[in-house]
């Protein structure tokens, strides 16, 4: 029987689950993998607030660097969030020894890079599934059971706030701002939702994801992330029409040729794929491998107790190889691909022109998208009485994104034509 | 740079994707890895057939014994298939010495258990992931990812034979002999498809499911498997109409008394249901436990390359922790629990009767149906002209088995019955 001590910083939501699984199945997992793994501290600057669940026999400290001192501590889990003291902390672990296991996406996809490099300098291992969609185990699927394959492109809806708000919009007709109060009324939404809903989370994941996928430091800040604030009801019933529902998608793309794509986008998905039918909350991730083909995986992206299991799982993970822990880091870098700025990507698009109804309106428009190389797909004028301007709804073929942006400049121009178009991606 | 001698026996489908994925990838496996993962043997009966793949540097014998003599093979990969054989074989290679990666479900599931006995007793591993839905790494988000988690139930649809066919008869409306024609014609059913079509398949990957997710030896013979054979394209259209899809689950439950339920049962399966939308040859596994509740993994179920990524996963995974090889067994047994006769089951139950549309027809039924404490959840009568029989459909809300067949077999009795009632499962 091998004794594992292991000490929690960040007595929060995520810290509650961890403590739970760790209390109530430490039997279960002593069985299962012949590890005896012990709570031997909780530390958190608050130790009065009561919890969802109590500490039953770890020692409650409020400086986590006795922590360190107590060469019985294999493993730290730090779940304080932020990228300033957790910086702190995970640097001070490494430097004692300790191996880490975060769930703090803010950090590794911000300042991953070097502490990677010092736990390997230090023969420490990072555990970081619960940084990317807590109830799906896709660090390690990436890691370990694609070990031998080569991933072409991840698509992922790794946003629970998102992804509630945008299946409202399209189940319910609710406008944005409907649904995102109904998101923040049942917990699945922060009062400040800026993080989520400007696609900034769902960057930190991808920027992760990224990562161990192609072996490559995705720098975040080259990231782009554009999220759903300002997405028209509109738009998502127009989708419809065209056998599209609207997710925020986080995609990341390895070009034969050594250039990586990642970015954050709302993009229309045909309702046959299988994202089109992950709702409310859930994530999922689809993978396209060079062997493997198609596989997705499909859970909870948050909440106290799924996060806390893949926090538990890797806890167990570095413990069982905790002889060879150089061998768990999951994030090897031997590439350097240069992610690509968005004017270089390519995509299918749909657009939504607004435009006052007379006579050779599609063929002035039709003619732009022919000058930047640009191929229609579909089109669906609208008829309106009650307004001069009609909607002028549009899907294209695969482009390049800054022509895309040209011609949109150029016809904003044509006078016919009462605002910029309204661009959004399709798969 | 640790180096690791593999040798493959049985140069098929499987073997041959699994000789491109080493021969290819051994640059990107040392870079990820450290390991540089060497296909020393490749053995098989027939070395001259030409395959999909050729042999580039590996010795071609046609003796498996040469193979365990050489202290430089680490691994043996056994793709000899059937229980016969390949039983002999894994038992000589773990004999010897040898670690053993297996794509065999038979084998597993019908004598897995003095296997695991025998590598634990000699320290070495059986890598087992591409016995279970090849494209989707399940063996190891059970054990792993799930490795302080409590799993309540299973439901996969692991067959793809089956789906296939059963799509084609939901979304085309063929019938079953059509539809199977069809996959024949395609490549997703063999010439003679008994073990799929007959759920053994899917009872052999559910076995060992069921194994790893409970800690409990499952007799293969406690598992009921009911194939698809003479599902009736009538009861596919009528799922349709009370919102349900038609599909192959094998199904694995841990009631909280410590009894397993283990089956492969065509089953109702609501059209919001991850599982709903798994169509064609693809497979999915949708999971329930405790900490991380509903998550689902979907991929290709076979297939040469999406089998041989998994072979190849096991490999790597073996390789790098040879030095722990004990620990890296899957199956861990410590629960001896019973495994439940399809008559204490409790399942939502479809009915389709084919009466002599009379008075006091339903009122008979529904009251038999109380009986034996069953209560109705819906009724669809439908009128016909040109036979004086007409179908009547319910649904029940849960219920026990042995109480269903009871009912079953008391209306059959009646005098305005023409048959036996058609009973099909609702998840």
């Amino acid at each position: 029987m091998s004794r594992i001590g292991v000490a929690l910083v960040g007595y929060g939501t995520i810290g509650s689950g961890v403590i739970e699984i760790l209390q109530n199945e430490q039997e279960l997992i002593r069985k299962r993998t012949g590890l005896d793994i012990e709570l031997l501290y909780v530390a958190d600057k608050d130790l009065t607030t009561p919890r969802r669940v109590a500490v039953k026999s770890a020692k409650m400290v409020s400086d986590y660097r006795e922590v360190l001192k107590d060469p019985d501590v294999n493993i730290v889990i730090e779940l304080v969030g932020g990228v300033g003291f957790a910086n702190t902390l995970v640097e001070d672990c490494l430097k004692s020894g300790k191996n880490v296991v975060t769930a703090n996406k803010a950090l590794l996809a911000e300042k991953g890079a070097p502490l990677f490099r010092l736990a390997k300098e230090n023969g420490l291992a990072i555990g970081f599934e619960a940084s990317v969609c807590g109830g799906i185990p896709i660090i390690r699927i990436i890691t370990d059971a694609l070990a031998g394959d080569r991933i072409h492109s991840i698509h992922g809806i790794v946003n629970g706030t998102t992804n509630y708000i945008l299946t409202k919009m399209y189940e319910e007709n609710l406008d944005f701002d409907t649904a995102l109060k109904q998101a923040q009324k049942l917990g699945f939404a922060e009062a400040d939702p800026t993080l989520d809903i400007g696609g900034g989370d769902a960057a930190h994941k991808i920027t992760i994801l990224a990562g161990i996928a192609f072996n490559t430091a995705v720098g975040y800040a080259q990231v782009s992330a554009e999220g759903i604030t300002g997405i028209d009801l509109a738009d998502v019933k127009n989708a419809r029409e065209f056998g599209y529902v609207l997710k925020l998608l986080a995609i990341a793309k390895c070009d034969p040729d050594g250039t990586v794509e990642v970015r954050v986008s709302p993009t229309l998905v045909p309702l046959d794929n299988q994202l089109a039918n992950v709702r409310n909350e859930f994530n999922a991730v689809l993978i396209n491998s060079e062997y493997l083909t198609n596989s997705m995986y499909f859970g909870r992206g948050a909440g106290s107790r799924p996060t806390a299991s893949a926090v538990v799982a890797d806890i167990v993970d570095i413990a069982k190889f905790k002889d060879a822990a150089h061998r768990t880091s999951k994030f090897i870098q031997f590439n350097e691909f240069p992610v690509k700025s968005m004017g270089e990507i390519e995509s299918r698009y749909y657009v939504r022109f607004n435009v006052f109804d007379q006579p050779g309106v599609l063929s002035k428009i039709s003619g732009i998208f022919g000058k930047y190389n640009i191929s229609i797909a579909s089109v669906i004028q609208e008829e309106r009485s009650e307004n001069d301007y009609v909607p002028l709804l549009m899907t294209t073929h695969s482009a390049k994104e800054k022509n895309m942006i040209a011609a949109l400049d150029e016809i904003q121009k044509l006078d016919f034509c009462r605002q910029r178009g309204v661009l959004i991606r399709i798969i």
